[in-house]
């Protein structure tokens, strides 16, 4: 698809050092005591970077939730029957699940795109980019074929390049699938090397029963498919997700545009795992929007050397902890862009 | 001032159970996993409890900035000159420092009180409510009369009222005084019986020197002064502020109206503890808003059982990280509010 092995999906720029630097002297400047502002510093200095801009703005920030099944739903891993897939397509078009609300909340624009629902979604206003109804069972075969794989990341890719040019100024990226902590258990060990003992938790809430279960087929796909660390589409074909591509790609698609991302929680990590192994590029922009309490999401988080803005014990996806985090971000641009400087507050610097 | 001993400053109700426990119910019908939305569920059940209504509201919100001066920054515990304290003042009227920003941000009523900075504070807008032109030098003298503290407290409530007069449904507490956490620093060692050299930091960012001069400081004014921890007032007045006892009362009004507080960093805490030690009551209205970098920060939190919902290594008061923390607790009434239950949404509860 794509001739350019070095940055097979867009080419992504280094981050912009001269911004960097412009912006952490105005932040030196502010009436405030110098480093007061903790991460916010680091925040506004780091998104000038990311953005070439020394006065960076995020607003408004974009929301992609991209939905499919899992064939490893079968397997009993989850603790909802596969139907809530479509269901909560369904509660996103009615504005009424947690990131619609926290979407409103924070200004942001929202899409849903179906890229792989199992069951037909004819919801108005949800993108319809659907390139298989589910994946596979990995138990049993590939989860999706490699061509498949890369449409999904192309979809991803694509998405976030429409949201951008409707004028999101950072993208969160979000996702529901029932079944898809198993696949994300499995892409992380998959690309990691990790054990699956230490990453599978209790996903949407699964029993001791399911959770054994549940350790017991991340193992199993992964003696059976033995993945390549070093060919992460493979990877993504024979244990992922639809939606885990797709998310993968929109940081690409991000990142080639300069787009902040703003990273949810275990699902929405691997996915931007996955995008740093097609194109290590995208590691410059990323943020970590919250510390879910899923237990591989330590390990992914740890893959890319990032620490999250918030902790408060949330595990419920679709990008809600990102959007909950996103003040934060905000807060760090308004700060550089708003505040007084000692010279034109009148106030003495030491 | 006040014949009723029992609660000096006002009556504060219990928190309502009945709410609690029907916001409890609502929150397990939403559209989302059990417990997956974490503290914010915690925080909107807490929400409820406090205000007496199961689907609560917090905006917007009330911003109160008390401003005075402290004797004691004769003694170079500070890195700024007691000057900037009316500087500040004057960068709050301009809209220019971080809390004029952040309660942009958030949609923030914000009023500035002079309870006792030294200079005149000819500023328009500033509620002009002084008690004396900065506190005296607590290694030589008290820090003011009983009657003061008393007036400081008095201020503080009324001020609360106001806020909340004009449509305040949470109020947030900062500060602005050269020296006030050496004041802060000495008073919560009253409080609590705590070792000054587990407390004192900082501040804005001394210097080894000066650190060490501010602890000595602290130590003599205690060993001079002898507060007793159960005469909180007293404590107030010999070792205390005039804008720390303010922000007491501003919590007291508060609690006494049902209105949920937002404490900001480590001279907000100290502030809501001696609230808390001259009304137990005022403890169910507090919500921790983020941890600050000061260490006698943890010990104030400890002292009052509360955990923060962000530690992004901030340090500048004002009311600074509350006001960051606060789209958090917007957000977990907006949970409770706008989102969808199972049933209204036709998604299938396992």
């Amino acid at each position: 698809m794509n001739t350019n092995r070095t940055q097979p999906y867009g080419k992504i720029e280094p981050l912009n050092e001269a911004a960097a630097i412009e912006a952490r002297r105005r932040v030196d400047q502010l009436t405030k005591p110098l480093g007061s502002l903790g991460r916010l510093e680091e925040l506004a200095v780091r998104l000038a970077a990311m953005t070439g801009n020394a006065l960076p703005s995020v607003t408004p920030p974009g929301v992609l939730v991209f939905a499919a099944d899992h064939g490893v739903a079968a397997e009993g891993v989850s603790a909802y029957p596969q139907e809530v897939t479509v269901q909560m397509v369904a509660n996103f078009a009615a504005g009424g699940a947690a990131i619609n609300v926290f979407s409103r909340q924070i200004g942001a624009l929202l899409h849903v795109v179906d890229v792989g629902v199992a069951a037909d979604v004819e919801v108005p206003g949800v993108w319809r980019k659907k390139i298989r109804p589910g994946t596979g069972n990995m138990l049993r075969e590939e989860a999706m074929t490699l061509d498949e794989a890369e449409r999904a990341i192309r979809v991803g890719l694509e998405s976030a390049e429409a949201i951008i040019d409707e004028g999101a100024k950072l993208l969160i990226i979000g996702e529901m699938g029932i079944g898809n902590t198993t696949a994300s258990s499995a892409l992380l060990a998959a690309l990691t090397g990790a054990q699956p003992d230490e990453l599978v938790g209790r996903g949407t809430g699964v029993d001791d029963a399911a959770w054994e279960r549940k350790k017991a087929v991340v193992k199993q796909a992964l003696d059976r498919h033995r993945p390549d660390p070093d060919r992460p589409l493979e990877a993504l074909a024979k244990v992922g997700g639809l939606e885990i591509g797709a998310m993968a790609g929109a940081v690409l698609g991000a990142a080639a545009r300069r787009i902040p991302v703003l990273v949810d929680g275990f699902i929405s990590t691997v996915a931007a795992l996955l995008a740093v192994r097609l194109n290590p590029g995208a590691a410059d922009y990323l943020i970590a929007g919250h510390r879910s309490q899923e237990p591989g999401h330590l390990h992914a988080l740890r893959a890319l050397g990032m620490e999250p803005l918030i902790d408060l014990g949330l595990r419920l996806g679709e990008g809600s902890g990102a959007a909950v985090a996103f003040p934060i971000v905000e807060a760090a641009t308004r700060m550089i862009r708003e505040m007084a400087t000692f010279e034109s507050a009148g106030v003495s610097n030491r």
